[in-house]
């Protein structure tokens, strides 16, 4: 591709920046396999160490990064930086442009300006798709869906009917969004399904991970809340109600109804039991099992769940039970030699 | 949608109501979102104080509940009524009527009648297709694969060849049937394929959540019994036999060959080694890890997992550790004193 | 399917065998189920007791197995030799032999002599597909893909724009290669998405098991090594480097960036932190959690994972916490009685 200016790139995102100008930059790449025509970064401290061995044009730290390297671009946060540059510049994805006429939209269906729907994906009855929307090929929209401008539905991912999806939403491959919520009458040891009648609600600014499943609400509505981030493998069951601004890590499970705050992060395959309630700002480890309420901002750890400072003591004292029992023995022998 | 006359409910269920009959039901709402053209029902006795709060037309409710609300049907189990009810007049989900012509059938499958397939669907050589089976858009059923009567697919699951679902069976999206088993020999560091050549049997009633994935028999059958209900994001590996009306819920893993009996459940995120026996009526914790035969009924938690009797009491006693630990230290104090 | 000649299946494999060699055999099945006409195999001596009962005409066992049973076939691995019975005559996938009309291929893609494409399955712009690949309906393969000859890939899994895989790979259904890596800067509280310009490259002889998920690095390269086998449901996070020969059981999740050696083997639900560095050799208990380096060969245990040796204690002594109890208990009384 293209080089990108280094100036333009400068000028975008405003960093204090000492070494020449004329660059261009044709790669963005981590320090270690940076060349000399490569952008790289230092966000997280651990790589710290291969600033000096990185052969990198010009490198985006922190202010307050050691040392005096002309190739630095000194930013207030290096990482956001770079999501700006990489979305500016280098962020295209390839896929559809327009309605392929291998595309199956149900003739009720209305579609706004610029949408682009790539082949054998299927858009139901009477959905209504915002403008620029971009549906990749394999992708089934039900009937009746709505989804808001702006939002991009990848390869062989599903929308049930009537579902709901904001906009600037990203929606990615496998995922299976208003699938029908586990909900059974059982009588006389059989169960008797409930039929799920409610939908899935997204707000704005979500993105669902590959092959996450949430599930239609058995009435009313599942809700994932504006700008939360799911991650891939996520379960969130029927009726759960999710703030704004979570992050859902990888194989986590919410059961059903139980509704989380905003700000909440939940660790990768962590879980929640059903019908909780979580308060805005709570964070879980990753494993950790939520399994009563968390009525306000606290770290949760451990299997069942508990705050992580009681989690980490009682880790460090089952790690010391051998030296408790020999202590005790100890007592023991000295008692039967009195 | 057209309201249903409240007599009409109340004559297919039967419960006691001294209200007004007049009343015509346009949803099925809980009690906190119901208006006064709803329906609303107490099952979770945890909601009991929105009873009062509810603007719900009329409310089932079990013969137990205290209270004298005109609102109140009474019935002996509210959420079966509820399920009833449902499936009755608003469970009518959307999509294919009749075969379109952009599904792509094998002419040597044969279909049975009143089969509707959506639109880029695929059905493969050899495959049997019951009456009235409903696959929706994307979803690929293999060569010589057989589907009961009145099975749903939903859209984008894939029906590996050779496999056999039962009548009334509900596939979600997503789900896949008869992947390869997970089998190698290894042999000087590497690991050869043993190709999987069974099939996955699923039988009646069973219902598939959206993303699980069940493999075939490595030789013979992976089974899957009358009546059980399968969670989204479940593994169920090769040679497992599962027995009837088991609850297996979300991202539960059963390794190969495992048996379980009848009307067992596994919690969420639960898993169960290979090659054991679970005898019926087994409920295994969410999170838990069986990895032992249990021969008898029982309720198992932990990972690894143990009688949950024995669980709790050790997880009480982890807790107490931090006490355990001063009054070792006490005795040794006091010790020294002498 | 017509009878293979047990002659000819004890020279491909070279096993010792005492018994008549006109037989022919059906299906290979296991002890239990197998008749007259079947092969059948010992290869857990947990089934050693079936060896009485089996119906089997031949009986594939290792040198070491004891009894002289005419159906005997001794051989050095028999797993190994069952492999090569299977791969050699029994493991014929349907599915499809041509390029289908209603495959999508775009003008610009590069197909390989033998190259096979089942209906409604697309290729994207400039992909480069091997010779004798074989590409299952409904399946996505984005722009600029590269995949090795002899592959294959099963219906409805996805392999976003630009992700390269090996030679003799398996991808099953549903398994989405290349999806976007979760990778945000969080600023005032909103996340944002840090486009994943990177890729996926898997190397050859690799199995993707079914609705596994692989992201695509933020930047460079997430790498799964040669004749590594991921199982079903498992999540690979963007820039994980798995090495070669690895098992990586269902349901496990490897966090960003961490990097596995070879000949490791994740048991089932296991995981492993972000920025780790996992030696060759080591092993991974099923639901274990690996939360920091593991510098050398080693088997983990526990959630957060320890040496298994340190696991299998702890819980011991866990187990004997309410006898340690009293044993502190008896003490304080002694004191008291004093």
């Amino acid at each position: 591709m293209k080089p990108v200016p280094l100036s333009e790139i400068i000028e975008a995102i405003g960093g204090s920046y000492a070494g020449p100008r004329e660059l261009g930059i044709v790669h963005i790449r981590p320090l270690r396999d940076a060349g000399p025509e490569d952008l790289s970064f230092l966000s997280n401290p651990k790589y710290q160490p291969l600033l000096s061995e990185t052969r990198a044009a010009a490198i985006l730290v922190g202010r307050d990064v050691e040392g005096d390297d002309p190739r630095f671009i000194r930013v207030g946060d290096p990482y956001l930086a770079l999501a700006t540059i990489l979305q500016t510049w280098f962020a295209h994805v390839p896929g559809p442009e327009e309605i392929s006429p291998r595309a199956e939209i149900a003739s009720s269906a209305r579609l706004g300006d610029g949408v682009a729907v790539g082949p054998n994906a299927v858009i139901g009855e009477n959905a209504v798709i915002g403008a620029r929307v971009r549906i990749h090929a394999g992708a089934v929209i039900g009937a009746e869906v709505r989804i808001g401008d702006d939002t991009v539905i990848y390869p062989n991912a599903t929308v049930y009917h009537r579902c709901i999806v904001g906009r600037r939403c990203i929606i990615h491959s496998g995922a299976v969004i208003g699938a029908d919520g586990y909900g059974f009458a059982t009588s006389g040891g059989r169960h008797h399904k409930i039929p799920q009648v409610g939908i899935v609600r997204i707000e704005d600014d979500v993105e669902v991970g590959a092959n996450t499943t949430i599930d239609r609400a058995a009435l009313g509505e599942t809700v994932v809340g504006e700008g939360t981030k799911i991650d891939n493998l996520v379960m969130i069951a029927h009726n759960v109600r999710i703030g704004r601004h979570c992050l859902i890590v990888a194989q986590t499970g919410i059961a059903g109804s139980t509704e989380i705050g905003d700000g909440c992060v939940f660790g990768g395959q962590s879980g929640a039991a059903g019908h909780l309630r979580i308060a805005s700002g709570v964070q879980v480890a990753a494993q950790a099992a939520v399994m009563k309420d968390a009525p306000e901002k606290i770290t949760l750890a451990g299997s069942p769940a508990r705050p992580l400072r009681e989690f980490l003591r009682s880790q460090a004292l089952v790690g010391r039970l051998p030296d408790l029992l020999k202590r005790i023995e100890r007592l023991e022998e000295e008692r039967r030699d009195k």
